[in-house]
């Protein structure tokens, strides 16, 4: 890891844009006067149906979930695990709402250097700052990895944790998705939402384990997922106590690394948030690898599950497992492949396993 | 921070002890063969009664605690509060249970020098560890905080984390505190026992805050207090995701400090581990005032209550505040006591707020 990489609040992997994935914006939304109204309440789950699955079509992903949560709640199976034990952990990018063609939360830095040059005048003559604020969307697509990691830390750190909350709130309600035109938490899979929907109602308590950072993740997470803050891990930054000028306790995030939630900081961070091994682990990615090893490395029923983007035309399709495009964001190797269908890991199919979507498909 | 002290996985406060504190111990209890039956199920809630505070004599403290549990889960009062944001954090030494004259993981790091030993055999003839296997008790008695620093670090770290589990529960079935010869899980105070179950009755979530170690704590945190592992937050060193010689993944743990969960370490690790401020805050010494005071800072009812250990007839009398006899574990201070009156914290009076101090009273 390099220092600067060492200092953010982020994951490595949530920096792997590539220029490919920054070309294919339109270009940067910043906040503006149009106030689109934020959802009332968590993300609609489709018509009501004695199918807790609804929006998966019959085959081996569905049925592995079914099993899985009949076996593990059923105090008569063998495989029974005590409310207390059941946990289950999901990856968010790409696992739970779409990542490409680049992260939402780089979206949010990108959106953010203007604050962050009010703050740090100086940086409107320091490149990848200058480069942003010209608008210039060519120049913007060839910014550098290690430009973008410079843009995460400054928008992410040296405010109070009360004022980025309410930023990132800010930024949720009104900056949209280029593709679909709609907010950015309107687009969760709804096959996931199921899913967690499912082990929730079935005693689980459902936990991100996201390369995304904590703090943004936590701004949403409840609302949209059912997920409470407590139950968010992610990439996470230091924060510093202190006091502001009235004397009022205040944490301000500052640039130091304490979680690198990708890869082996997945169950590193599971440890140090939950200290419960996971009996579920969801994900679609190389950085997911470690968090479904270790899962399945435990005793009894566990269930480790990989969403592969193989359906191009209502979503994205990337690998370059099973011979598609090859992508820096998300990656999912053969190698990866391999290794789930060695393990007894169940592959998702997007085109054929889910039969929409998005709730507004 | 020393760098010492920064790879090692307990806070700062958990080894200021003196060498008083040990010349009190009538010597070190290694492992034996006594096989003490752990106790089943939580600790015994005394006689049934409507009083759900029946170890507290009626006073300030008790009523301060029934009046911000009503205002906040009654939904018609102005202070309610909404049962997803009811967090309740305690710290654990002398808030909870016994911490004199040292603490009880202390104890558990010093009993495992032999281990550590066999381990790695050449600290043999290196000096703390040569002293601890000498069982000279004054020569224990004199090791300085470096070198219990050193022994720390070597008896908490280089072993999985299911390995380190699995040797805390061990210990914990058979080690005795030398003054009540019971269990260290027998030393909680009753009264303290009861405020978690009334809070946790009133849909509060209530969470260790502690400068001890998270591992270590987790292993009866459940059992004992009905805190689950997860809701644990406290000193946590780092671990190493790998794969054991058969290829099976594991979690070693590893000398880097994450978080130092004491004094501003404290609030840092709530909002690192929660991401909400509590509405209530329980401690007892020095290491709890930035707790207090984040928790105060927020909107709408807190509660912030220190133990205050002014008994030496039923447990022990320190301070210094009001006079009390200084120590350099646990420490309250007059300008804590001072704070305490000029916030409108609550200092609950061990010899005159409670009843009884343990549950076998």
């Amino acid at each position: 890891m390099s220092p600067i990489e060492r200092s953010w609040g982020l994951s490595r992997r949530f920096l792997l844009s590539t220029l490919a994935g920054l070309t294919a914006l339109p270009g940067m939304q910043l906040i503006t006067a149009a106030q689109a109204q934020l959802p009332a309440g968590p993300a609609p789950q489709g018509p009501l149906s004695v199918d807790p699955l609804a929006s998966w079509n019959e085959g081996p992903a569905k049925q592995a979930v079914l099993d899985f949560v009949r076996v593990t709640t059923d105090s008569s199976s063998p495989k029974f695990v005590p409310p207390e034990e059941r946990i289950a952990t999901f990856d968010q990018d790409g696992t739970l709402w779409v990542e490409h063609p680049i992260y939402s939360q780089l979206m949010y830095c990108l959106d953010r250097v203007p604050e962050a040059v009010s703050r740090h005048p100086e940086l409107k003559y320091v490149p990848p700052f200058k480069t942003v604020l010209s608008g210039d969307r060519e120049a913007i697509a060839k910014l550098s990895k290690h430009d973008l990691e410079i843009i995460a830390v400054t928008t992410l750190s040296g405010m109070t944790v009360d004022d980025f909350a309410a930023e990132v709130k800010k930024w949720l309600a009104t900056a949209k998705d280029p593709r679909w035109k709609r907010l950015y938490t309107d687009l969760t899979y709804q096959p996931m939402q199921e899913i967690m929907s499912y082990f929730l109602a079935n005693g689980y308590k459902t936990y991100f384990v996201t390369g995304g950072g904590q703090d943004f993740v936590r701004q949403y997470s409840e609302r949209i997922y059912g997920v409470p803050p407590e139950q968010v891990v992610g990439s996470a930054g230091g924060t510093s106590f202190g006091y502001d000028k009235d004397g009022k306790p205040i944490l301000t995030k500052d640039w130091h690394l304490l979680l690198n939630d990708d890869n082996a900081g997945k169950p590193e961070g599971i440890h140090m948030m939950i200290g419960r091994r996971p009996h579920a682990a969801f994900g679609n990615s190389t950085g997911d690898r470690q968090m479904l090893e270790y899962t399945g490395a435990g005793d009894g029923a566990r269930l480790m599950m990989l969403v592969l983007h193989d359906d191009a035309q209502r979503e994205y399709a990337y690998g370059p497992a099973q011979g598609l495009p090859d992508t820096k964001i998300g990656t999912f190797p053969p190698a990866l492949y391999d290794e789930a269908k060695d393990k007894g890991w169940t592959v998702i199919s997007m085109k054929n396993d889910w039969k929409r979507i998005f709730a507004f498909g």
